[in-house]
């Protein structure tokens, strides 16, 4: 595959440049270094030989033509050239020899809640313990009793701050959780927001129906566990909300702390009933077989990882199942228990990389500092995290059409001020974003 | 001092409230939450009992009169409501219940440098060791040479980013080293370019001279050790720079890999002789006696710290130097060896926050990261990471008129829409800043 190298000079669509096909091209992006992720340009990060793979699947002194908000061709800046008199200035965008990358994608995320929980964080840093913050109502429970009292208007507002963080550093799809209404009118007013917030902006979002996030306080007996009857509810709700267009996925903590694989089975298998598919939040604390379940019914992800065993991983792999790795997660709970990177990378299961923005665990809304954590805490590479916020995040998606530069794949792209594509990951707090382009459409502010 | 906490209902100046006084301010801001860190207020981060303290020495709806640049009058928001008509519109800002702090000081960075070490980062996760790196020209001698080269204006486009990228989070004073010139024309150019900086933005640049930072590579023999040479000359260059007016401080990296303590105390003599207050990098490896050689000379601050002695704590409480601690180096290095919170806070030595902005070991220009490390990785309070990006930070840079708010000091503040002060180091990536004061004036553009 050495030769992919050079593939920028035979671009599949060279052979029609001359054709009618460039005068109609919407846009035209001139003088790009382009991360593709497409491994029709060598992008193979799981090569044997990591000489014989093109890191990033990278092309210099590139250009792309976009017709239909979609990419129609890939070439080079010679190629372009000559073609460049039939367009408009307006529709030329000369990169200036930065970075394209594929718009960003964010897998995880639990963006809509209400209230925060800055005040546990100084509690907990004040010495007051886990324990006793729970007991004053802290934890999971408050930011539930918030979300239920926070109109959808309210929800909306401040949902809408930390999805317009993560648009600012070049994030074009993502994912959004429910799970923190645990009753049908609030988990529905979370998901209403998630898709009012993805109308309002120019982004996609996916939503996951998350009902199974935790016990609710109406469930919680000293007397006996009720979590079997609350699966019962989170089983009825979900056609209820899928009838009315609000999910895309299924999700569920499986966790000693919350439900159990058993638990989650019977929730899987409604979402497998509506067509939908599932994910889970597995093996972070440790390993009651979530991930193995998610293999079963073919799921899309699983995610956090921590504690995941080699024998699951190999399930995983033969599910074609990405694993979504939460730095964010790991870095404020102190955790030391990496995941098992090495064991994921033997079998080449896809790794994404994601926020887990949450109240709780993961206040973050930076999937640029998630990259760094990625790197600094778990020792991937850049390459690895670039690709687990592109291909391998669309990909934890369903989405096969987004998070690589390919003709025919949307054109959702980032365009970056930075020497190299490593620097995304490496600096902390400097947002490098020059341009984002929605389905073929530059962003008129960022 | 419980009565702190109704400290606003009886100000300094609320006696002259009804006098001319308030009809000639030139600015006011109503309706404010703000956090003073003033002890007037009941700041008192070392109170034997909290309880006896105020935290953040905080008013709840004030209101702040700015006249000449300096804050001139702080009360409630019932005192000053009579007095509004007086005003014209544009002289009044409603908080609307925001929060007010002291604008934010960085006071410890590197950010003047040339090229970045991207490549570094990356080839160490792939494998590549120090040794190898540095065999290749790699770590700081990389930035050496880049810096070295790079013009006088490409230096100054380089740095700006990481400058502005720190001013958009509220940072309205800064220090900045020189350090990777280690050369006389370098260093000079580096310390002109921090200045450039300061006149450029609407903002107070500290500048520290750091020749003493590393052995350059002409200075590298393998017959013998040149260190004492090349610290000739960088006593001699020290008045030569402070004649032009580009020396504020003077600093040096005191440790087995870079100087002695005994050559370190050479630089300190030139410094005293001409007045400069000095700091040092220290303690961050190894324990050669950094902090009590500052401790001798009454520095301003010791620096990273990590290996400080008890015993030398003591000598920094006695001669008022405070500790920098610098989180985003100790988590870049995944370092575990954490600095002696605990004893510093026995001891009462302030403790100030910075980025350390630097290529090699802390690429990070974002003061509110450098806050939540602090208090997830060294368990510091919100409070004590807050004040050590205010009134500590500027005890740090002996700016005795910046980093609080107090009647008679400089009206250089920041407004940020936050429920309460511990958010800003509990969010990571979501800048919630709404407005920044400079000397009175309020930006245009954050
Ligand atoms: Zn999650
Ligand atoms: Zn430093």
């Amino acid at each position: 595959m050495n030769e992919s190298k050079n593939s920028v000079l035979k671009s599949p669509t060279e052979q029609t440049l001359d054709k009618s096909t460039t005068t109609s091209f919407d846009h035209v992006i001139i003088n790009a270094n382009i991360a593709t992720f497409s491994a029709q340009y060598g992008f193979d990060i799981y090569a044997d030989n990591q000489a014989d793979s093109n890191p990033y699947g990278q092309l210099h002194h590139a250009a792309i033509g976009i017709k239909n908000s979609k990419i129609a061709w890939i070439g080079t800046q010679d190629q372009i050239t000559a073609h460049l008199p039939k367009y408009q200035t307006s529709q030329i965008t000369d990169a200036d020899g930065k970075w394209l990358t594929p718009g960003l994608i964010d897998c995880h995320t639990h963006i809509v809640y209400g209230g925060n929980r800055s005040n546990e964080f100084e509690a907990r840093l004040q010495g007051v313990s886990y324990q006793d913050i729970a007991a004053q109502g802290g934890g999971i429970v408050a930011t539930v009793s918030a979300t239920r009292a926070a109109s959808i208007e309210a929800l909306f507002a401040q949902s809408e701050k930390r999805l317009v963080a993560l648009m600012k550093e070049g994030v074009t799809s993502i994912e959004i959780k429910s799970g923190y209404g645990l009753d049908l009118d609030t988990e529905r007013k979370m998901l209403t927001v998630a898709r009012q917030l993805g109308e309002k902006y120019d982004i996609h979002v996916s939503t996951t129906y998350l009902a199974a996030h935790a016990l609710p306080p109406e469930y919680k007996s000293h007397e006996q566990d009720l979590a079997d009857d609350y699966i019962d509810q989170v089983c009825e709700w979900l056609p209820i909300l899928h009838a009315e267009g609000l999910v895309d996925a299924v999700d569920g903590f499986c966790e000693n702390i919350a439900f159990s694989s058993d638990q989650i089975r019977r929730v899987f298998e409604v979402a497998r009933s509506l067509d939908l598919p599932v994910k889970l939040h597995a093996e972070q604390l440790s390993d009651i077989g979530g991930s193995a379940l998610v293999a079963e019914y073919k799921g899309l992800s699983s995610d956090h990882l921590e504690h995941l065993s080699e024998t699951d991983i190999v399930k995983m792999a033969a599910s074609d199942t990405v694993a979504v790795i939460l730095p964010g997660a790991f870095y404020t709970l102190r955790d030391t228990k990496l995941p098992p990177i090495e064991a994921l990378r033997k079998h080449q299961v896809p790794m994404a990389i994601s926020t887990d923005c949450n109240p709780g665990t993961s206040p973050l809304t930076s999937l640029l500092l998630a990259m760094n954590m990625g790197c600094t805490l778990f020792y991937l590479t850049p390459e690895e995290v670039l690709a687990g916020s592109t291909v391998y995040a669309a990909k934890a998606l369903g989405l096969s059409n987004k998070g690589k530069i390919e003709v025919g794949c949307d054109a959702d792209l980032a365009l970056w001020d930075i020497a190299r594509p490593a620097d995304l990951a490496y600096q902390m707090g400097l947002n490098p974003i020059q341009g984002i382009m929605v389905q073929g459409q530059w962003r008129d502010t960022i």
